[in-house]
């Protein structure tokens, strides 16, 4: 978690470019942002210590509890797993370091998932899988590959009862069995450029943990590339971290920082590595995803050739890239507050929820019929929503509750709105009566645009937001 | 792959029912059907060696070289492999019984998991993760599971450079680790059912592999599911196999049987194991899909308790049930031929191929421009439609290559037809003159209507002629 020091991040942005994405880099603008790496090979650099997770004490959540966070100024780290712990997101696993992603933070990785999958086809990858075990000696084989990440590793030493002859690495990263297939399937420059990706699980045996942020065993995509020039190469790589950098403009609303990695910071095997880094709510730094350079290191280890338009055999070039279940971490760090969790509406699994409100008996039903065609109409709208009518919970229990959530919107319907036809909406990032208006009409057609100009309006200003405090 | 006996496989098949699964059963007939029962713990009772994966000299494919096929008739093993190797569906990892799935095998594997997802939320399952390793200590709780499972386990016992004080499984299957969590989150009868969900890789130490069929290490989704009553389960682990036997039926066009195993052959830790069977195309069964009622066998075991309504402690009933990337071997075996593979339309990566044929240089551009229409008018309709224009080589290889692809329709457009402005069509499933259709316009409402027409065909006539062949 330490105030690490990023020497050479090569800043691409400027203020002035708040809403979208700059789209040049890199400008020499030198940043002094304290860092959190980890995924890293290098994390014995880093100098606070992070609760272990996993002791098999898991902090419960009782239902039938009131649930208490932790005030995000008071402690920001206890505050952290408040949240991660109230708003179910996820919990510790068994074994030391291991995270069990509950399913509202993994619906929050599925929309991560959705919008990259998207933009991957879009830019010409495709998706395939590679084994998780990798023969220990391919490791070896790139220098400063095996030594960034020797000192990680999860070795499987027995398989069906037996003793192996070569212990098996389970994949801390797939370069190496990706090269040894590329070079099987590389022949020709007609076979170039090859460009695919992976979702898969990653193990890398950290002794520091903390949710989402720096686990055992992690989720996440990784790109590999390969080319038949240096510069295609170094164009594919600048290419993955501006969609990553879109990505976390638009969808998350987190200005991130993208730039370039100090030599000593570089991916263990990659010639450059961009990066992007955001800043969280205690002002540290966090790596949120990586694009790298892999020039001809890989391809020289591996041998991965191809035969030029002149015949000549050469070594291609090639790139890899990844963001993980660590941006969930990153979100909740950005916009989170002492209420909980606060989700921008493009990645909110729940982007409405509907309170209905009664007091007598004969108003129930009213209310509930107006909730459930309300709800009905946002849902055709394509918005996610649901409706609360458990009657095992006050109103208020629930306000309190999805605010916790983080969803970005509430909608009221009590037996006074259902007589004029209208709805009160409360936005989770305004608190109090400023973020509540009374009166918007059921009307379909109003009320569907009015919510989708309000879910734009959140996702603005988190975003807004986020880069005021992050220049302040 | 032997010819085992399925002795007590209680089927819902009536041979009335082509093209729709069966909604009831279970019916009481007697089947015997040899069955293959690869990924599961009783495999030393098979009699047939597959061949092994995984010697680090896989056969690659040269794509200058003409694609040889194995007649299926001659050696059906040799014709699948064949298949997987030439369509370049998967390929050996360089650890002995792992596979590397290629875009696109992965991409029918994409195609199942998308209408999967759709059908698990829709009965009410949410996604999320466990982590894979799993200490040693929790295989061993149930006493039929750990004997079921010991054989086949990868085991962790060096991470991070040190030897580890309790070795850790890679997960065969989930429902130790799933009941760990479950003792945590189930309180009362409020939190139940329980109904989850992950995809996941699943490892387990298979000596006989085959590609997809079974692998050391392969790709599935697993339910898991608590109920408060045993009625509940029951019900769950009925709906599931039902959904997967539509699946079956509609997507993958593979007229399934679905029946309950026999005692010795249900789930290492179920009370009652049931199974989707498939016949392939050498008349052996492929278990395609199950689904367990594992009682309380598992809740027992971790004492995962709820409070029911009386205020009493009770064990939840549980299921747990599962399709794996088998599925691809499954949809290869049922519907290729000696051309090829031969794909489902609704599962397959490509559904139409544009071949352009010209001879004239002053022929060509017109050739190109019709066929890039006639590819923008399908994709608009949402048909998965590619324009192969590569002038490298001959229509001839093209038509060769696609249906060897198992592309189920393919367009050509030469001179005369942008003249007349029409198309031709040809079925992948009717093979030469008698599934090729002249003059087709290139009206894009005609033309849509045709394809999409003809798609589910094809569709169609892959079912009927499976059932068909099965019982015969």
């Amino acid at each position: 978690m330490g105030a690490l020091r990023l020497p050479a991040l090569t800043s691409i942005f400027t203020s002035s470019s708040v809403r979208s994405p700059p789209a040049i880099f890199p400008l020499k603008n030198r940043l002094r942002l304290p860092i959190r790496r980890p995924f890293s090979a290098h994390s014995t650099a880093e100098k606070v210590v992070a609760p272990e997770l996993g002791d098999g004490k898991a902090k419960v959540l009782d239902k039938d509890k009131d649930r208490v966070i932790t005030p995000r100024s008071q402690d920001f780290n206890a505050w952290y797993l408040d949240v991660i712990a109230n708003a179910e997101l996820a919990d510790y696993g068994p074994v030391r370091g291991t995270m069990v992603i509950r399913p509202y933070g993994y619906a929050i990785w599925e929309a991560i998932q959705e919008y990259m999958n998207v933009k991957f086809k879009e830019t010409g990858h495709s998706n395939m899988y590679f084994p998780q075990f990798i023969p220990y000696s391919f490791i070896e084989k790139e220098a400063s590959h095996v030594e960034g990440f020797s000192p990680e590793l999860a070795l499987v030493t027995v398989g069906g009862g037996k003793e192996l002859e070569e212990k098996l690495v389970v994949r801390p990263t797939s370069e190496t069995i990706v090269n040894h297939m590329f070079t099987q399937w590389i022949h020709s420059y007609r076979d170039l450029p090859l460009m695919i990706n992976q979702w898969a699980n990653v193990t890398r045996w950290e002794m520091r943990t903390k949710p989402f942020i720096r686990t055992l065993e992690f989720l996440w995509q990784e790109g590999h590339t390969a080319h038949a020039t240096a510069e295609e190469a170094e164009k594919e790589a600048m290419q993955m971290i501006d969609v990553y950098t879109k990505f976390a403009y638009e969808q998350a609303a987190i200005p991130v920082i993208a730039g370039r990695k100090s030599r000593v910071e570089t991916f263990a095997g990659a010639s450059t590595t961009y990066t992007i880094e955001a800043m969280m709510g205690d002002r540290k730094a966090l790596q949120a995803g990586t694009s790298h350079n892999l020039g001809q290191n890989f391809s020289r280890a591996f041998g991965t050739q191809f035969t030029d338009e002149n015949g000549l055999r050469q070594h291609v070039w090639q790139t890899s890239w990844a963001i993980s279940t660590r941006f969930v971490g990153g979100i909740i760090m950005t916009h989170g507050d002492d209420a909980g969790l606060l989700l921008p509406p493009r990645l909110a699994p729940l982007q409405v929820v509907i309170v209905p409100i009664w007091k007598k008996d004969n108003e129930k039903t009213g209310v509930l019929t107006a909730s459930s065609s309300v709800k009905e109409t946002l849902q055709a709208a394509g918005i996610k929503v649901k409706v609360d009518d458990s009657d095992q919970r006050t109103p208020g229990w629930k306000f309190n509750y999805y605010e916790m959530k983080g969803v970005p919107l509430r909608i009221e319907i009590g037996p006074r709105d259902v007589s004029s036809g209208t709805v009160v909406i409360s936005r989770r990032d305004v608190p109090g009566k400023q973020g509540k208006v009374f009166g918007i009409s059921m009307d379909p057609s109003t009320l569907v645009a009015y919510v989708k100009d309000k879910l734009n309006e959140v996702q603005s200003s988190l975003l807004e937001r986020a880069t005021t405090f992050r220049d302040r």
